[in-house]
């Protein structure tokens, strides 16, 4: 950030008064610029004993597995940007069921939170950013190529609840990949 | 938003293409400038079969009682934040334990994260926006005199679930409300 949204002049990073944390403060209209985390929504959305899968046509991860999820929008709630983006990115509608992970990725700035979901019908497909749409089974889920450690540690969750025949809400931390070049990026 | 805080050239708002929603667009140097809902957490601070409540000493509903709770910055996870806030706000140090309730308020683009927290100690104290921290069991809440509707609701459920001796999740959405002018404000 260097000029002000508001007024348009150039502003400086300090920490203003009564505050602790540096921000970009503007000293020509006074407007302090916050900065806070994003929330990643998304859905498994699930058709008997299979989930939604989809494979990314976008970078970051072009060619690996995710569930449908991306930023959460202003005016909506979780649940609606969960369902906005199962629609969006697989063609697909469901009906958002309870909040099933959270994740923390504090090295990006974001929080995942992913909701179990009804899917209503089979007639999915791919949405412009992406390749492919498929239902997959626990033995058919591709570990090797799943786009984020969010996606692979719910997965991971999600059937072992599965086999338990009880599904409880999950919560964890994403850590900085300590030799990957790579931060988890965009969704 | 009048300026992009990249450039400093004026914005338009418009839906970008490939997007589905109007955004402020740089025309300048084709910066996209999202704005996404804000997380504000917090802490149900907890000794023996009290919580901790803290009473404003800013606007808006200064006077009025909250849990500790503020917008969660970058490179923190939600319990640290938590965390974070009942120390600021109470200086009240808590072991945060398991996510007690998620509000959902989309007419002001914020998501509530409260948590059960376990408080350390009673040298607590108010912090600079607060004028008075108090110790209450469930009789003693100055129902009338809440802060926000999230805040009401997560401790109605609290003392119903700590009277059933079972905690759990909690999930929900605070619509605007339908006659007050006032929408809930920066906590």
């Amino acid at each position: 950030m260097n000029f002000c949204s508001n007024c348009g002049a150039r502003v400086s990073l300090r920490v203003p008064a009564g505050d602790t944390l540096p921000r970009h403060v503007c000293d020509a209209c006074n407007t302090i610029h916050y900065q806070n985390p994003k929330m990643v929504v998304g859905g498994i959305a699930e058709w008997e004993d299979r989930i939604l899968l989809c494979r990314r046509a976008i970078e970051p991860r072009h060619g690996l597995w995710t569930v449908p999820a991306g930023f959460m929008e202003n005016g909506e709630t979780t649940a609606q940007g969960a369902e906005r983006e199962t629609l969006e990115e697989a063609n697909a509608r469901v009906e958002i069921g309870p909040l099933f992970a959270l994740y923390n990725i504090p090295h990006i700035n974001q929080v995942y939170l992913l909701f179990r979901a009804r899917l209503l019908d089979t007639n999915f497909s791919p949405g412009a950013e992406t390749l492919e749409v498929r239902l997959v089974g626990e033995a058919d889920v591709p570990w090797s190529e799943i786009a984020f450690a969010t996606v692979r540690n719910t997965l991971t969750h999600y059937f072992n609840d599965q086999k338990r025949g009880e599904f409880r809400f999950h919560f964890g931390t994403i850590e900085r990949p300590s030799r990957a070049p790579a931060a988890e990026p965009r969704p």
